[in-house]
C-alpha cells in the first residue's frame, strides 16, 4: 500500500465551470473571498425593530412601531431605523442600521398610527434576535475546502456564494484497463466450451469511474508477453495508470507474471551492474532484452493477502502498473485495496486520506476458518440500536461473483490460525 | 414523503452499452443466462487427478501419476484423466472428464516415468478439491438483479459474464433545477450591497447528478410570479422533475408561495365547482385564470419538519414539483429527504427503497434545544469500537452552509421539547 501510494503522485490540473465540479477533486485551496454572510441577514420574515423600543411589550400591551419602509430581499432601507419605527423585512434581507432584532411576523400585527402604516409588536424581543451577523460563517480569507478534496453538493453552495464561476481540480486519471487471458470471450460472444467471458474489463472500469478516474479500455490480450507489452507501451503514451486483469498466477502461461518476472531479472542485473561499475570492473553482459521499457522497476511481486495473492506492481515508464488477480473476488479486492488508492492520489488526495477508509463493527456471523495471509472478507453492513454490523457474504472465493454486488464492506481479518467468532469487534473497509 | 414517492412514477427506458452501464438503474431484471460456472473449473495452478490415486500419497511416498496433457485456461484436453494419469490444468481451466480433484501445483514435483513426463503428488487430494462445480453459484435463468437496483461495478461483473453487451435502464431524469430570489446574482457577478449569489443552483444541480439525474439549469427568475411560472411551463416541456428553490417563505414577494396559493385556490373552486355540478347548480364562475396549468394539484404546502419548514410539492402537467426553501442548509435537507426519493422513483425503485436510507447511531454530542416540528441535524458519522456514532455539526442553522459539505448523516430527531444528550441512540439517515 505504501509503495503504491508513493508510485502515484498528484497528475495534471485543470479548471472546469462551477457546474461540472461535483464530484472532482480540488487542485487548490478554495477560500472565503467576502466575509459571510456579507451584512447581518435577517433570519426570517417579519419586522426589524430596536429591541429597546420593545422592551415592554406582551401580547396583552403590544408595542406600536411606525412602519418607516419595506426592504425586500436583494433590497436596501432608504434610512436607518430610528427609534420607534420599524423596517418590514423579508428573510435573507439586510437588517438596517439602528435595528437589532428582527422580529417573526407572525408575532405582529398590522395597526395604523395617525393614518399611516404601523405594527403592532406582542413580544419584548432580545438583541440579535433573528439576525445572522457579517462575519458569523466565514472571514474573508479562511479556506473552506483543500487540495485533493472531494467536491460534494455543499462544496458546490459554498463555491458559488463565493464567486468561483470556475474550479481549480485535477484532471480525471486516464486508466488503461487489460484483460489478459486465453480464454476470454468478448461480452458479446456465445459461449464455448472451456471459455467464458470477460467480466473483469466492464468491472474494473466501473470502478475507475466511481473512483473519479476514466478508464480506457484496451480490450483482451491472448497469453503472449510480446502483445500484453505492446498494449501496455501503447497505453503508457496516453494513461495515468495501468491496471490489468488475470496472468499473475503460477500457471505456464500466465502472461502478466512472465512480464514481472522479467522486470524482476532485468532489476537484479542492473542493480548487479552498478555494484560492479563501483567495484571498477566491466558489466560482462547487457540486461537481457526486455518487453517492457528498460526503466522498469517492480514494486511487489505477490501480496501477503487473500483473496488477491497474485497481485502485483510495477513502474513502467515512470507509470504505476497494477496486475490484478483474473479471479474476479480477487481482482475486485485488489482493485478496492490498490488502484483506488492510485486514483485517489492521482487526483491530490493526501497519502493518509488515499488509504482505504477503515471503521470498526460487530461481526454478525462467525468466519470459521484461519488463513496465513490478511484476509479481506466482503461483507454487508448495517446498524442496530447503534452498533454498526459486519455480516460476511457467502459465496465470498477469489473466483467467485455473487458478493461482490452486494459488499459495502470487506471485513480485515489478520493471519492467524483461526476466524473470528460472531459478535467480535473487527476492522472493517468500508466500500 | 409518501405523497411524494406516489407522485413519481418509474419513467422511460433504454439500452445502454455494459461499459457505461455502471451507477445506471436496471430497468428489467437480469437472469444468469447458463449455469455459472459454465463447467467445473479448476480454482488455482496444478494438476487435475483422480483422487482416488492419490489416496496413500504423503511427502514420504508420493503418488507418481503420467501427465497425459496440459489444459490452458480456455483449452480443453484431449482425453479423459485415465486411472493412474493425471492433467497439468491452469486456474480457470475446465476439469477434465474422470477427474474430481486438482493438488495444487505446489504440492507436487516434476517426475519421468518411462521416459514420460510424470508429476510426484505429495499428499493424498479429497474429491472435489479445488473444483468449482458447474452450477455452483448461480442456475441458468436465475435473476441476480432487480428493476430499480443501481449497478454497481460487481453488477457489472456478472453482466459481463452472462453476455448482456447492452443493459436495460431507466432513463436518467431530467430535472429543472431554478432559483426564486431578487437578491440572487449570478456566481460570477461581483457582490452588492444586500445581494447574494446564486448558490443553491450549483448545489442542487450536484445532488441529482450524484442520485442519478440530469440538471436542467434554469438559472435565476425575478420574484415576479409570471417569469418562475413561464420558466416552469418551459421546463415541463422537456424535464421529468422540477425543483424550485426560494420564494417558499411568508414574505411578501415569495414567488413560489404565490404559485402554490394559486394552486391552491383553484384545487378548492374545482371541488367546489364539482359539489355544484352533483347538487345540480350551475358553477357561478369560473376559477381565476392561473399562471400554472389548471390540472395543477398541490401536495403539501410546507412541511412539519426543521429546516426546511416551507418546502412543498404540486402536480404540474402531471409531473412533480418540489418548492424547497432557499436556506441553503434547509435547500439540502429538502433536497435529501423530498427530490431524492423522487429521482429515485422516476428511476424504478421500489417504494421502500427511494425513502432515505435509515441506521441507528449513538450520539456523541448533545442536541440542547427541542423543536416544535421533526427535526434533521446534520451530522458526521464514524464509528469506534463497532458503535457507530453521530456527531451533530456546528454551523447547522437552516440559513448556514458550512456543515453541509461535512454532513454525510442526518440525526432524525422526533419534535418535543428537549432535544437529546450525549450517548443516546438516535436515528439517522445516511447521505
Amino acid at each position: 500500500m505504501r509503495l503504491v501510494i508513493e508510485a502515484a503522485e498528484p497528475g495534471r490540473r485543470e479548471s472546469v465551470a462551477l457546474w461540472e465540479a461535483g464530484g472532482r477533486r480540488l487542485s487548490e485551496a478554495v477560500c472565503a473571498t467576502t466575509d459571510w454572510p456579507p451584512f447581518a441577514r435577517a433570519g426570517l420574515d417579519g419586522f426589524a425593530v430596536r429591541s429597546a423600543d420593545t422592551a415592554q411589550a406582551s401580547p396583552g400591551s403590544p408595542a406600536t412601531l411606525r412602519v418607516a419602509a419595506t426592504v425586500a430581499a436583494g433590497g436596501l432601507a432608504p434610512a436607518d431605523v430610528a427609534p420607534g419605527t420599524a423596517v418590514r423585512i423579508m428573510t435573507g434581507g439586510a437588517v438596517p442600521p439602528g435595528a437589532d432584532a428582527v422580529v417573526m411576523l407572525e408575532q405582529t400585527a398590522d395597526a395604523r398610527v395617525g393614518g399611516q402604516p404601523a405594527v403592532q409588536v406582542r413580544s419584548a424581543a432580545v438583541p440579535g434576535q433573528n439576525i445572522a451577523p457579517r462575519g458569523e460563517e466565514f472571514r474573508c480569507g479562511s479556506a473552506f475546502a483543500r487540495p485533493g478534496e472531494l467536491l460534494r453538493p455543499g462544496h458546490l453552495a459554498l463555491l458559488g456564494t463565493f464567486g468561483y464561476a470556475h474550479v481549480p481540480v485535477f484532471v480525471r486519471p486516464r486508466v488503461a484497463v487489460l484483460a489478459t487471458g486465453a480464454e476470454l470471450l468478448p461480452v458479446e460472444a456465445p459461449l464455448a466450451p472451456g471459455r467464458i467471458r470477460d467480466s473483469n474489463s466492464a468491472m474494473v472500469a466501473a470502478l475507475v469511474a466511481q473512483h473519479g478516474g476514466v478508464p480506457v479500455q484496451l480490450g483482451r490480450v491472448p497469453d503472449e508477453p510480446g502483445a500484453a507489452a505492446e498494449a501496455i507501451a501503447g497505453a503508457l503514451l496516453h494513461c495515468d495508470l495501468i491496471v490489468t486483469t488475470g496472468g499473475v498466477s503460477v500457471g505456464d502461461y500466465d502472461v502478466m507474471a512472465s512480464l514481472l518476472r522479467s522486470i524482476e531479472r532485468s532489476s537484479a542485473a542492473a542493480e548487479g551492474g552498478a555494484a560492479s561499475e563501483e567495484a571498477g570492473w566491466q558489466a560482462t553482459a547487457p540486461p537481457q532484452a526486455d518487453l517492457l521499457p528498460q526503466d522498469s522497476r517492480l514494486l511487489f511481486n505477490k501480496a501477503a493477502m487473500r483473496p488477491g495473492a497474485p497481485t502485483s506492481a510495477a513502474i513502467v515508464s515512470g507509470k504505476l502498473l497494477l496486475a490484478l488477480s483474473g479471479n474476479p473476488g480477487a481482482c475486485f479486492v485488489g482493485f478496492e485495496l490498490f488502484a483506488r488508492a492510485a486514483l485517489l492520489r492521482l487526483q491530490g488526495v493526501t497519502e493518509a486520506a488515499a488509504r482505504p477508509k477503515q471503521a470498526t463493527a460487530r461481526l454478525a456471523g462467525s468466519i470459521d476458518k484461519g488463513s496465513p495471509h490478511e484476509r479481506f472478507v466482503r461483507a454487508r453492513l448495517y446498524t442496530g440500536n447503534g452498533t454498526l454490523y459486519a455480516e460476511p457474504l457467502a459465496w465470498g472465493k477469489s473466483s467467485m461473483m455473487a458478493s461482490i454486488p452486494a459488499a459495502d464492506g470487506l471485513i480485515r481479518l489478520q493471519a492467524g490460525p483461526q476466524g473470528a467468532a460472531a459478535g467480535e469487534i473487527v476492522e472493517v473497509i468500508v466500500l
